[in-house]
């Protein structure tokens, strides 16, 4: 199948570049994929166009069958990725007005960790016959959370055992990722995990699907994978685990690509597909976020871009490799090749305030909203900013969705603290706004106590849109923000690193230079808002401290009240 | 004036008493008042009517004037209260198809301290010509609370002299009281503080107005007025306070009545605004949540009344006098004659859960309660029953208000522990009513671990009519709840007084027996539910003593800072 075996190592420097040549980068999401067609000069947009997953997050039941899915169940369909390359990638390149021979290459970035079983030659094994049925068989979205069991296994033995690259996870690794979603899978469903070929996220497997070979990703396999130092867990290590998983190593190793290198040339299926040209370079797979930076102008050191959306993930290149208390990976060649690239998250941020939109603003909001022909987010943004720092009185923890960085703990929930008879809802949305902010600061301060500075900070994703919320961040890190230009970050990321394995651009900064975009005015803290901020983050951190670091177990003690409840519920409703 | 000049001491027990007698009690609230007919022999409530106040609370500008009120000012006017005595009670009467002569008596109680400068003969200052220009010279609402300065001058002094009073109000006296609210007078307003011949509590002020001689009730004057032990407020630590407040103790004092005897007999003038028959033995005045202890057959020892509305305030008598933290005040006879009368508060209950439900719930569910035909406290309370306890993983403090029992400290704000994504509003409701069940046990135990048994507790108050938070609070508490029967405790409690003043009945606790109203039927604690409640309170009390007894001071930080902020916040929106 492989149609162009020497591509991998070797990009073509001497290719001829037509005029006015564009990259293609394809952004497989959580609930949909876009591709972007990007000139490779300048970096500008010549178009964009979007599928979304016609099976979106399969929660609930499998697709065609009766087969109800346990809770924090999230699967996903491999048709649907493919989908994507049908319809959005010939739809962007007609839009743009490119043609295919204008096209120097192609990327992808994807959810992660979002895995899937497979056969030896990549097919998935939910498309097996009579697989379909089987929850195990099907691809699992990065937030599938079914695996919390076999992560707290494997966090307890590697705690136990010394394991040195334990470490590099901030101390604990997640349930989202591949080692835990497997033995899940080995624990489950035996029968899928023996069949299981190749255990495989799905960043690499599109690429596999686009240019017919197997390549592993430095990324995925270091920030999901556990590959640390040139090796993967050890054997001993996962035979304690489970005797049954100690083979599991077999089926995800591979040697690893580069970032930014060409897995290999489009298939004939694939040209097919797409309406790209057969052997077109194709890069390596990557993440979403970490392909951002390209996209961000992010790739030197100590420039950290955080990429705010429902949750907010933080990468960083850096010279320097240490441990980050809370950090969720470190991984040498992780965002750019020969850097130490790190990532840190905060688990709540954008959802936080549309929960709280959707479900704790009154009426008389919603008509202002209306009359006003705004969005409820909008309005309450507006209503909350006139105030001056601290007039509500509040302070907020934003562990709605647990705790990623620098706590680590899922566990954890949100709290507010501050309310009286006069608390209106913008002033609550402005302190669930501010603590998020704040949760920002958290990191940054993390990285720069453990001897990682953080130069600058640029900030992409859907949150950007609201100016509201990048002054407030401005405000609290007391510092000014870049921000991303493009509203495509990720895709256009992509795009970048298939100029980079095309060969249009020699590397992957050089070409992040050229290509990636950011708004020509920083966003620039107010200094008197700026020091008002210090005593509430003093607060904050109050209170973060005091409920997270064992000050008071008063979270836990809740969440488990809670789950206990909600196992013995049956009966209430009968009481009453 | 005098009328009855013998009648203060003696109760005309011979007096022969017609057949279905009926004694009328009126109750001046906040808003309004309210005039009830009560059978004497059976208590059986013949009829009520109201008055809402034609001025409401004067918090903005003096009426008929272009005069601003300051922040935190709460006035009302006299003419407002003798309005009721015109229209409410006739009306009641006529209502009740009761004949004048069937009247034995006529009681009142009011809302306190709510307080007023007077000339020697009764008239209100603002009602002089030219005075009704000046704020200072009209009643003071119990909730002004312009005065804090001068309580927390007050409570320095008196903790820094060692005063023995201090002790009978918890450690702490309010702003809302007699000598702070005067002292203010005499600050701002020197003028009027030196044309106050008497500073009145308007329980004692319409008795005046109904009999036409002064009386002062041994209620207000200790719950409100300071005075304990027989003696006020020395005139030494009030020349301290200030040389210009040492001669207050003039405008106040006065030989005390007791509760439940005749202060007098009914003008001529008051016999013309009721329709009532001159003569008629008019009741000493009393408060309003004191006296409703006689219509809820709470006035043994031990008996605990909780009268839940905005706010809740707690009365018990007890044979036992000591010292319970953070309550009230303790009153020699301040309840019934004889008795030790506890008083103990929550600042913040209904209003709490008005603020929740006016300002925090999403137009589906104000969607769904209009086509239910049903209100919103009756739809979150009807969905958040149905839930185990403990199932909203959520734990609140109920001080939105402030914290009056047991910590007295009214910087103190709301907290909301717990929340995640899938939290909803009935959820957060069901935490906030849990919350001031919480604070009701927090009381209940203070009393109990400071040697003063609470024997048993009844509930009465608007907030009877939820069946939802009376289960909650016997839930939480574990313990039967008494309620009261009567919409109208408090006006129905004046009659009772109104009944023993006649001589109707020998003494309050025999007129409560025979006239008190409790619902047949208990609420009964659901044993699971009350278990389960156990570890949720733990946390509450966790909480409440990290943030309300100095493990945090972050609740007072806020609250600084949010006074700095909207003290000098002029400026923030120009920044923008």
């Amino acid at each position: 199948m492989d149609q162009d075996v020497n591509a991998n190592n070797s990009p073509p420097a001497e290719r001829k570049l037509p005029r006015d040549a564009v990259a293609v980068g394809v952004d497989f999401g959580t609930l949909s994929g876009r591709a972007v067609v990007v000139r490779v000069s300048d970096g500008a947009e010549l178009a964009c166009a979007a599928h979304t997953y016609r099976h979106g997050v399969i929660t609930d039941r499998l697709p065609g069958t009766d087969i109800d899915l346990e809770p924090e169940t999230a699967l996903q369909s491999p048709e649907d990725y493919r989908e994507v390359l049908r319809t959005a990638v010939p739809e962007a390149l007609r839009a743009s007005g490119a043609s295919p021979e204008q096209v120097v290459g192609i990327g992808t970035d994807f959810t992660a960790c979002t895995v899937l079983p497979v056969t030896a030659d990549g097919t998935p094994l939910c498309e097996l016959p009579g697989q379909a049925r089987r929850p195990h068989a099907w691809p699992k979205l990065w937030r599938h959370h079914a695996a919390q069991p076999e992560a707290d296994e494997i966090n307890a033995l590697a705690a136990e055992r010394g394991e040195k690259w334990l470490a590099r996870y901030g101390g604990r690794v997640s349930s989202e990722w591949q080692f835990a979603k497997a033995l899940q899978v080995l624990r489950d469903d035996p029968e899928v995990y023996r069949r299981t070929d190749r255990w495989i996220e799905a960043a690499d497997w599109i690429v596999w699907q686009l240019c017919g070979r197997e390549t592993r990703n430095v990324a995925t396999a270091g920030y999901k994978g556990l590959h640390q130092d040139g090796a993967w867990p050890s054997e001993d290590f996962l035979a304690a685990l489970d005797p049954g998983f100690s083979d599991f190593v077999r089926k995800i190793d591979h040697p690893l690509s580069q970032l930014g290198e060409r897995a290999g040339g489009l298939t004939a299926e694939a040209a097919a597909w797409t309406g790209l040209p057969e052997g077109l370079p194709v890069a390596v797979g990557n993440i979403d976020a970490h392909v951002t930076a390209a996209a961000a102008r992010t790739t030197g050191p100590g420039r950290m871009l955080a990429i705010m959306g429902t949750s907010t993930c933080h990468v960083m290149n850096s010279d320097v490799r240490a441990e980050v208390p809370g950090m969720c990976g470190l991984v040498l060649g992780g965002i750019t090749p020969g850097a130490w690239g790190y990532e840190a998250g905060q688990s709540g941020v954008g959802d936080i305030f549309g929960w709280f939109a959707d479900n704790y603003v009154p009426p008389a909001y919603h008509d202002e909203a209306r009359a006003q022909g705004t969005g409820l987010h909008e309005l309450l943004s507006a209503k909350a900013a006139v105030a001056p720092v601290g007039a509500h009185g509040l302070v907020a923890l934003d562990w709605h969705s647990g705790n990623r960085s620098v706590l680590v703990d899922h566990d954890l929930s949100g709290v507010l603290a501050g309310m009286t008879l006069a608390t209106r809802p913008e002033e609550v949305y402005r302190a669930l706004v501010e603590a998020t902010a704040f949760g920002t600061r958290t990191v940054v301060e993390a990285f720069s106590a453990s001897g990682v500075p953080v130069r600058d900070l640029t900030v992409g994703g859907g949150m950007v849109r609201n100016p509201f919320v990048l002054q407030v961040y401005a405000d609290v890190l007391n510092r000014p923000l870049r921000v991303v230009a493009s509203e495509h970050g990720c895709a256009v990321g992509a795009a970048v690193h298939a100029a980079v394995a095309a060969g249009a651009h020699p590397d992957i900064h050089t070409a992040s230079a050229a290509m990636g975009r950011v708004r020509e005015e920083t966003v620039d803290p107010d200094p008197v808002r700026a020091a008002a901020y210090e005593e509430l983050y003093a607060l904050y951190r109050e209170l973060h401290d005091h409920f997270g670091r064992g000050g008071s177990r008063s979270l836990h003690r809740l969440r488990a009240l809670r789950n206990a409840a909600l196992a013995g519920g049956g009966t209430e409703k009968g009481d009453r």
